[in-house]
């Protein structure tokens, strides 16, 4: 079965859908190749036993993200604040805090080291072009060395450097040692800064979308119609100056231009003939994902809010590094209480290791040591492991290794004839964000331009 | 078109080859699947304009490479040693040193902090146990760690600093800055030691395979006969705990067992149903391939010869920065003499974005500035850029960034079901060798054992 149309888009998370939607808005006939049998890629929602949904995958807007929220307006969907009321919990170095604000109250040592290291960080990312990070002053002697590394050398008490190991697994979902330092500053910086990034109100966890995440892709999907082809993994590419043919299983199609909108790992996983050019393909081998499992606990009832939690919750020990109370809208009716966790980077390696009975015991222990003993009575229990997901093979994003971006970056938008290259990994703002999927999709939308 | 045998080997590099070999001995029903139209993966011989043939691909053995050596011996091939006689050229920091043996002599304080690093280099590999680098003292620590980090901590000097860079770039084609420390100090351990990955006479380029190192495989391929099928890009692998079907674009062999011998980011391209593991998958999205244009340059006569230098060059500032005496052996008639150069890691990359006759002036100029104008007149100009080829991606071999090793190493050699990993990327000595690609086999053929 074979067709042809202007535009192939390949994947349907928010950047193929943009993409798709941008360019049918000026007339190109576009249709969405999807490999699952659902749109959205790493957004996903799942629904609870009392028949609320919620977030398995990506979820939360903030304040900058104009991108995604114009989106989410034109799309007529509505977003809430995440719950941030109450006292939030930081344990670091064996010490438990309670605060409300941003700042956990630990001694003033640390409190100053953490405080230092974050003008360090925010200053570094602030003098990363955002277009161009590969020519930011210093940007070889960044490139050159891990994120550990650099916060070695940033961060003078281990309590400090424990706090930003938990940031980062918490941000990138991976170890500071896995990253290279000039693709953290260029990522802290592609948010406008630390604070953006890691705070609730204010930040990038403000606020949520009613109905979860997934409905900017389903709305966007929806609009498409019969546009967007379900169950089709694209195989093949076969490109030559002015033209494409976009292979599945099933069928061909043919094209002026296909637009690749999945993750770079899944990206290099498509054959291209002729093959890429050499710059492109190492650059791929070079952006592995990182890795997260998430979890939904649901209990009959947000009992954290009572004893004056906020449900937020961090530690640089335990598995589950990250907690925030994700309880659904009101408009769901009165429901469960819902927290969502994270297992990140190594914790990741380890719990998916596990039998699925022992990580959930590993998970509700957490629960308990933040907020006691009654978490360990959960309603419900939604896991996603995004490693495991032929389709993802990974969350949240993809990362730069040291050495890619100074050697390769400059390939990571530019076309290779008639493929184009979205997905929020290529943003320069929000990148690894729903808001930079969005910027990826019209970006590509104007490379491809007009019909002609 | 469909058949079955017992195993299915994916690649007919020497890996693959070996495994077929080993496992054909003991009576299993053998096919060997190899995307290109040719066997040997990385090992390449061309024909130089004079008929004599000269090697494009991987071409040296040495001592203590006993897999390897003792195939060669099997297969009724014969080896010769590298010309080495004259002087050598090193040039470092601006300054250009002419020296027989091993060290060039450089200033007393540069040799001093050359000789210290090594020694350092030298312990920090001996202390890793090369079946399982994940678990040496310190391996976390080195793992958090590029490679440049390391050196830079360990060499004092620009000019040991600028050595050092050379080597890795020599030895790992890439630079130090995109390396895992602990991948470093395990590679250098799975040599035996930093000189026996970098001498001539008593190290790993001692000696050649007369008529090229591509014959190795040819000569396991023709044992092997109609066992080894060419033009069959494998696709999709599906398997279940007992059995496998291997799929190409054009039949489909069902087998009870699998044999993966590609390089790791290639191994990754192949579609698995159901997906492999998270762990396997996050492993290989991390072992980016290397990066080498290689040339061969042919003269009427070895002209450096009778000025005295041995064909060994080596620079920190040029782009060539790794030059050989590549003369075919006598057997082959008087002939031409050949220099072969190293385009590696960066300068890869920047050479590869030249026009041809650019990059060719380029090379000239620099054998030029190593052994003078007579270097301008060549009669035959040879060169291969592996990161263009579409089953390769990338030479001299895959590395492991930062936070690899210690995360995934353990699924690096882990059967998945019926699936086996092979490759020189797998072995615990000489990895990254043609001697690591044999071990490899041998190790897979055990895994399978014999027919049931």
């Amino acid at each position: 079965m074979d067709s042809a149309v202007d535009v192939v888009v390949v994947g349907a998370g928010i950047a193929g859908l943009v993409t798709a939607r941008e360019l049918t808005r000026v007339g190109h006939d576009v249709v969405v190749l999807e490999a699952r049998d659902r749109v959205g890629g790493r957004l996903l929602g799942a629904t609870l036993a009392g028949g609320q949904s919620i977030e398995v995958g990506g979820q939360w807007v903030g304040p900058t993200q104009h991108h995604v929220l114009a989106l989410i307006r034109e799309l007529g969907l509505q977003t809430f604040p995440t719950h941030v009321e109450g006292r939030n919990i930081a344990e670091l170095g064996g010490t438990r805090a309670e605060y409300t604000g941003r700042i956990p109250r630990f001694d003033p040592v640390t409190l100053a080291d953490i405080a230092q290291t974050q003008w360090r960080l925010d200053r570094m990312a602030a003098r990363i072009p955002l277009a161009e990070p590969w020519s930011a002053p210093g940007a070889e002697r960044l490139d050159s060395q891990t994120f550990d590394t650099w916060l070695r050398r940033a961060a003078r008490t281990p309590r400090a450097r424990g706090f930003y190991r938990l940031l980062t697994e918490a941000v990138f979902s991976t170890g500071p040692e896995d990253l290279s330092a000039l693709w953290a500053a260029f990522y802290i910086g592609s948010a406008g800064g630390f604070d953006a990034m890691i705070d609730t109100a204010g930040g990038a966890q403000q606020d949520r979308v009613v109905g979860g995440a997934q409905t900017i892709a389903i709305e966007m999907a929806r609009r498409l119609g019969d546009r967007v082809v379900l169950d089709s993994p694209v195989t093949a590419v076969e490109w030559d100056a002015g033209s494409v043919r976009v292979r599945t299983g099933h069928h061909t199609v043919s094209a002026r231009h296909v637009v690749i909108a999945v993750p770079p790992p899944l990206a290099s996983r498509i054959r291209y003939s002729p093959g890429l050019p050499g710059d492109r393909d190492q650059l791929v081998q070079r952006l592995p994902m990182g890795r997260v499992i998430k979890v939904n606990v649901a209990y009959s009832e947000p009992f954290w809010r009572a004893d004056g939690w906020s449900g937020q919750a961090n530690s640089d020990t335990r598995a589950l590094g990250t907690v925030f109370d994700n309880t659904p809208h009101s408009s769901e009716g009165g429901g469960p209480g819902v927290l969502v966790g994270f297992l990140e980077g190594r914790h990741a390696d380890r719990c998916s290791r596990m039998m699925p009975a022992d990580r959930r015991t590993q998970v509700l222990e957490d629960l308990a040591g933040y907020f006691g003993p009654r978490a360990r009575d959960p309603v419900d229990y939604i896991e996603r492991d995004w490693a495991e997901e032929e389709y993802s093979r990974g969350c949240y994003g993809a990362f730069a290794a040291p050495g890619t971006l100074t050697r390769f970056g400059p390939h990571l938008r530019r076309a290779v004839g008639p493929i184009h290259w979205a997905g929020t990994e290529t943003a320069t703002r929000w990148a690894g964000y729903m808001d930079g999927a969005v910027e990826s999709g019209r970006r590509v939308a104007g490379e491809i331009g007009v019909p002609g």
